[in-house]
């Protein structure tokens, strides 16, 4: 397999590369068509679209634009057209979270709820008086008006105040809002005026701006964009984990096998797609019941296990520690589900929202495993749509597990383990695919706790200089930009060279884990200074945050380390890319970051180019309001060089390495 | 001036066909570019995106579909990248109206609020009585458990569960539905399962259900479409309509003059346009006060007035009864609105939603006119915002009037009356364009009254064959159905030909009667049958319901003829079309007429046709669902001929026409 040179990703003869070797041999020799095959196919792209200066909201058009056509028919011109569209896309990510958050606290309500009924209290207590702090709610018992309580009326408030708060109209501030954000960084969206109102109203009002000859302001819109981040990342993102942990137990570090390694052709396998975790609590319950077990022993299975996949296997996998026996761990990422599939050892999918991609639909057809999906929203043409609600979960969780030992008992009438479909040979990738210890667990309080209690030891090595920065490589996993992890996975290697530890949370953890970027071997590769610290420690250089949604906790880590420094979040010396960036909810996260006032670099730019405006806004212009700057850099080697001169001149901010602070005296 | 053919409409040299030659001729001659214009250089069409099989939804797009290519880059195929793109449109459009709705709801509230703290009745008493009753509300005050009382805190009673209905989760279905529709849908959508939750959740869930890699299913996403149309018409457009009775008076049947030559050049002429005229009330009482005329005169002009534009002003033309002095009639629809103000007569714009198209931003550039924007979705690049909110209006009123003053003075500077800029000659288009007295203010009440009280007449005239059935020429107004306005028009003129009685609503109307069609003179054009009816009742034979939110007075007209008929919707001899089709809007519109079981024409395809289940279904599917059917007909005749053969049919189906029921006694 020759790689060439194709529209600034390298393409294998077939497929598009992978920085998963071995997974991009299995590809290779796949007998269905996959997205890697489709990328190579793909590969000539619209212009217009590419400049996000093609607009088709009116039946005059499409329009697209050009110098000779400068403007659409109804006279809405480049900064118009793609300020629309881009605000039109990050208001359907920012959609997605809010809809996640809006299921979460849904089901932390139905839990509270529960538990009230019965007189019990919550499983996980501490993460219930975590939240009730944080959000200043006090349950309305008998325990004092300063009471924090962990019982579960105080999850159930808990619940109610976030739905409360995101249902609000757009003209009503959010009210938690002021105690999850950093408050300096609060203020200064107050100032700029882009605090949101209710999450869902700012959505809605923001598909409606973009509607055909409405809103023609770029300025309006790319401001909007921000507020719309602002809502993402403290709502969709925060309050999303921390109720999950709620709900399903708080991440735990451990090092765990990752990679298609951990799918056990002898149990019957479960693969999960989608970001709505709190979806399987029932399930994950039930499957653990003796009774469950047994029945799969009875059609000839070891056992029933969930097998992750895409962001919600990446957040159970965080939360291992409480699901060893139902969980066998995290396959890859959403351009490695359809090769998941292609193993043959996969007996059921159950979805629940992005980033299930259609791209499975056909194998499953071919392989004869059945589809359910848990939420509208993300039905898949071929699944059956099992709406997941609190009164229908135990008779839904019934009729997965029923299907799940169904699919296995038809696998295993063909040929066991492996179950080439029609014939066909298919490579059994299993063995040679991942790695058997892996950190996984990272979050804002195990990161602390792993520094012994205090992130003191992080801002000495940052202060000695042996850590010159934090890199978060976060978001999705594309197919462009190099290929599939190409970017994400050669960038963090650049950076932990150059003593720059990476946080990762997403996909990109899916793919950095499984090309060993998250193993202690991985210290090899790091400069002096890093490995000495990771030695130390006793961690890799790439440390795994879990799912999209956690790019929320490297953000309340990031805060943590502003208020022990007493400085705003843009003089850290902290860098955000998102390489590999691929869908909306990336575009509302990324508006988040430059909310946040983080440097953002991407690895292929959203489709604005064609506006001028949206171009000098978001690469210059919203340094002097929020201090956010977006990077465009298509090249690995030039993207790490610009984080390490970023991280420089953020440590020249706060005086490090002038001479006057060495040893750290001065700034902590 | 050769008309010639391109890309099926016909263009003129430089500037599209218009069916208002006066107008054409003025844009020939026009110094400034304009839509017309532009509409030439935008003539190639890009085929992936009028099939709709382009997405950008991902980075790894865009994606463009082909026999060669089926798929993109994640697997969704033409059905799913089709339906996904439609459905987003949709749900725009009904998030448009929702958002007007939910506004006008916001405005009852304020006002009812209001006159209960002045202890007062509201002005228009039957409007509240009217809505009551059909919401079956009634105020808590001691009149009774049934008194659908016209005092002000049954308005806002009305206010308050129009909000809560609209804003109810996506699984609470809305409460007033049932109270607004006919049963006989009510119940069909019930079994359907298309009756919408609340509806800004149905907006949300649509945006996030055509997310990148989320819902793939086509016949979930069509049926969301039918869910949208659903709350679109009974809540955006009836409600909107009723309440808009409450706050600003109901529809009366009028001869007014239209077309430019409404604008008096002596006056100060504040042009308005978009869809929310509560947001205009505040101005309309004071522009009526003394101070505000002798202001006026002041400055010297002979007093300050209206300019009604696109829907808005439509809406006005239907009351205009209500405001004969401050409001001097309707110029034109969206695509007359350049011209309008290159007319030099205009001294201030004041917008707040769409079609306010960008291409009226730099004439107002140019001609120093100044342009206030009232709400943010819909904030013009170079307009000053004025959020429109209920403590704010008198300040706003105040500097709209300031402001209108202002630009008069400085036109009056320039040259009176015209004020061509920079030397340039223009046409005193105003006395050539438009008619005096063409038929406004029709309702689903006026309609009625003007029959004598009852439908009777209309159904004894259909019966005999003189009006072989109805036509609804609603929605927009396009540049690429033959030209601006021409399909409309010349289908109209086929359809009186034809007997079959036309009803108007949106920016239809305004091109229909700056065509003449209103006028008594059109009756000319029918067949003998509309002819003798027409002239007996001494109405022409196109009739002006007003904006295009007055679609839903049709369907509450139509709804009142199934009623006395005792049939369901589909068995009328009543088609919709809206020929020239242009804003998201127009297709939430047209979803509702799909689920009121309609047939359903538009002269150009909404960007489905590379779907084959979406044409399918929306084309045949449909009619063993709701019994709607989109028929797409590029041309006139072929249009009018299919109508007139659906009409005949469903007389059919009646039992008229087959000897039985001759004199109309069965149905009736």
């Amino acid at each position: 397999m020759k790689g060439k040179s194709g529209g600034g990703y390298v393409m294998a003869d077939k497929i598009c590369s992978s920085a998963d070797k071995v997974l991009e041999v299995f590809l290779e020799n796949a007998p269905m068509d996959t997205s890697h095959h489709r990328m190579v196919k793909q590969q000539n792209k619209c212009g217009y679209g590419l400049q996000g200066i093609c607009c088709r909201l009116c039946s005059n058009g499409p329009c697209r634009l050009s110098p000779a056509k400068p403007k659409g028919v109804c006279g809405a011109d480049a900064d118009t057209i793609a300020c629309r569209n881009f605000l039109r896309q990050v208001a359907a990510g920012s959609g997605c979270y809010t809809h996640v958050v809006e299921n979460t606290a849904r089901r932390l309500k139905e839990m509270a709820q529960e538990l009230q009924a019965e007189g019990k209290k919550p499983k996980y207590k501490d993460s219930v008086a975590k939240l009730a702090k944080i959000l200043q709610i006090n349950c309305c018992g008998n325990c004092g008006s300063d009471c924090h309580n962990s019982c579960a009326k105080t999850a159930e408030m808990i619940a109610d105040a976030v739905l409360a708060d995101i249902r609000k109209p757009y003209d009503e501030k959010m009210t938690l809002m002021k105690n999850i954000a950093l408050p300096k960084r609060y203020e200064l969206w107050e100032k700029l005026g882009i605090l949101p109102g209710g999450a869902k109203d700012e959505i809605f009002n923001a598909v409606v701006k973009t509607s055909t000859n409405l809103n023609s302001d770029p300025m309006d819109m790319l401001l909007q964009c921000l507020r719309l981040g602002i809502s993402t990342g403290n709502y969709g993102l925060i309050l999303t984990n921390l109720m999950n942990d709620i709900i399903m137990g708080p991440p735990q570090i451990s090092m765990d096998p990752v990679g298609f390694r951990i799918i056990d052709p002898e149990y019957i396998n479960i693969m999960i797609t989608g970001h709505q975790q709190s979806m399987f609590a029932d399930l994950e319950e039930k499957l653990e019941s003796e009774i469950v077990q047994k029945s799969a022993e009875l059609v000839g299975a070891k056992g029933i296990r969930i097998v992750g996949c895409t962001c919600v296997g990446q957040d159970y996998q965080a939360r291992s520690g409480c699901y060893k026996d139902v969980y066998c761990g995290h396959a890859g990422n959403n351009y490695t589900s359809e090769a998941v599939l292609m193993t043959g050892c996969v007996d059921l999918v159950v979805s629940e929202f992005n980033c299930t991609i259609p791209g499975i639909e056909p194998i499953c057809d071919q392989l004869d495993i059945k589809m359910i999906c848990l939420d509208d929203v993300a039905k898949k043409a071929n699944a059956q749509l099992l709406p997941y609600t609190a009164e229908e979960k135990e008779k839904i969780t019934s009729q997965i597990i029923a299907d799940a030992l169904c699919g296995f008992k038809n696998r295993k009438e063909k040929l066991y383990g492996t179950a080439p479909a029609k014939g066909e040979k298919r490579v059994n990738v299993m063995a040679q695919h991942g790695f058997d210890k892996s950190i996984t667990g990272l979050s804002e309080d195990t990161l602390v706790a792993a520094l012994g209690g205090t992130l003191q030891p992080l801002i000495d090595a940052i202060v000695s200089g042996k850590i010159k920065g934090i890199a978060a490589v976060v978001g999705c996993s594309n197919l462009r930009a190099k290929g599939h992890d190409v970017f994400t996975v050669e960038l963090a290697k650049e950076l932990i060279k150059k003593d720059i530890l990476v946080l990762s949370a997403g996909c990109t953890c899916g793919g950095l884990e499984n090309c060993g970027l998250m193993t202690m071997d991985a210290v090899e590769l790091c400069g002096e200074g890093l490995k000495e610290i990771c030695t130390a420690l006793g961690v890799p250089p790439v440390l795994n945050f879990g799912p999209c949604l956690a790019i929320g906790r490297i953000e309340l880590a990031a805060c943590a380390l502003a208020k022990e420094l007493n400085v705003d979040l843009p003089q850290l010396p902290v860098v955000i890319s998102a390489p590999q960036w691929l869908e909306e909810q990336a575009l509302a996260d990324g508006a988040y970051a430059l909310a946040l006032g983080f440097p953002l670099h991407l690895a292929l730019s959203p489709f604005v180019t064609g506006s001028q405006v949206a171009v000098n806004v978001l690469t210059e212009g919203l340094k002097d309001l929020t201090g956010g700057q977006l990077i465009i850099e298509t090249e690995v080697d030039a993207a790490a060089q610009k984080f390490e001169d970023i991280i420089k001149e953020k440590r020249a901010g706060l005086g490090i390495d002038n001479g006057i602070n060495k040893g750290g005296d001065a700034i902590c």
